[in-house]
């Protein structure tokens, strides 16, 4: 199975059909069984402590891996997150982008299993972990 | 050990210092062992597919969870969240509020546990549950 | 959909088919939402500090949302555990049994999601929490 | 922080204490950012299809990242398992032992964070997919 979009296709497929996290995201890379996506961090992005909310740490892995996803199946991907499981580590800079490596454990016909690590740019150990699992519908 | 603020306090003191999510939350109730607050869905917590987006789900279990140590630790909290597991069950509308409800299973000296299920206001069965943990530092 | 076996042909068939947990499990109460069991702790059980291991608690919250699966499936079913979240809380007798509450909070097509509370026999607040997620082949 | 035991050292230390575990795992590597260790298969690790059952696989990764936390902080060593989150991925072998991978993503003054994988001896992809966390007291 190949890739279905290229990095430029898949970013401005997904500025049209969600809106809402556009100019949050850069896709780095992308492949069969990884991803690599950069957080944009600004303002809406904070919480108390000059720091980035966990909430934006979500977003960032789950895009993160749905981009391989997306990418693999096409625009007809109806897969939607079942489970995350987050671990927050160390508390990032407020000032700093992040950038979320995905690797794809398990690609399946009902489930996809991806593992992801958070960086803050320019830092060499993780600020979160998280193991995400996505249900594909028949 | 009592609570330190009453909901009107408590949300006019989140409003101060955390002003990125002023207007998308509404506690509903509060207690030692208990939390109950309301999402007010709006255009930007959704995401293609009329539904409320994972991050926006997310960023309602964990303050949910939080305003009960607010509560009862005070101003001078810095229980930081270490951990998350989220099971996504059934897809919510978009043009519905969600509402959260914490149930606090420990308040350890240095770990907090808690337990939330999240309802589209009206349906009987939850659209997702979540398991928190957060560390108090010494 | 109404449950395939009583307890007592439950008992026998998991005994009949497993018979490394033999005179481990005693199934308390079982419906088509919920079940609670026993896990009659013994030697094998334990771990240095005279408490139950972590994998016999992980056992028996397995066990006990198990358990209800077959019960609603029966004999045929071939549901394997995808996931499992689970908080160690408070650390419980070794010479206490343990009992676990299995709550079913999603009884999809492909996906089951439970809850578990596992408690020291006697006391009230639970010694552990897990949720649970399961695959049922088409 | 250089590690207090070696490899051997480790071994017959976990025997002593863990007697119930005694023959079940072989620690393979041992660092201070990673570990090693095989499951040595048997009867009593299999649950119905021939598989190992998941309370085995959990056992296997609990062991694999406690061995790190022992060797750093030697036998005074109270750290508990707080958290386990756990993706069985794939059907291992009941016929062929099971060799996990730990690597330490974090290891804090109260708080370590491990992942681990699983893989059945000779197989490329893992079975099993695990993020622990471990509460050291003050």
């Amino acid at each position: 199975m190949s890739l279905r979009f290229t990095i430029q296709e898949l970013s401005e497929y997904v500025e049209e059909i969600f809106p809402q996290i556009k100019d949050d995201f850069e896709i780095l890379e992308i492949s069969e069984q990884a991803s690599r996506v950069r957080l944009k961090v600004n303002f809406k992005h904070l919480r108390p402590g000059n720091t980035v909310s966990g909430p934006s740490i979500f977003s960032l892995v789950d895009c993160t891996a749905y981009m391989v996803i997306l990418a693999k199946l096409g625009k007809e991907a109806l897969a939607v997150t079942t489970n995350c499981s987050i671990d927050f580590m160390r508390k990032p800079s407020g000032e700093t982008d992040l950038i979320a490596k995905c690797e794809i454990l398990k690609f399946g016909k009902s489930l996809v299993v991806a593992d992801a690590k958070v960086y803050s740019e320019g830092m060499e150990k993780p600020v979160a972990r998280a193991a995400l699992t996505y249900s594909i519908p028949p």
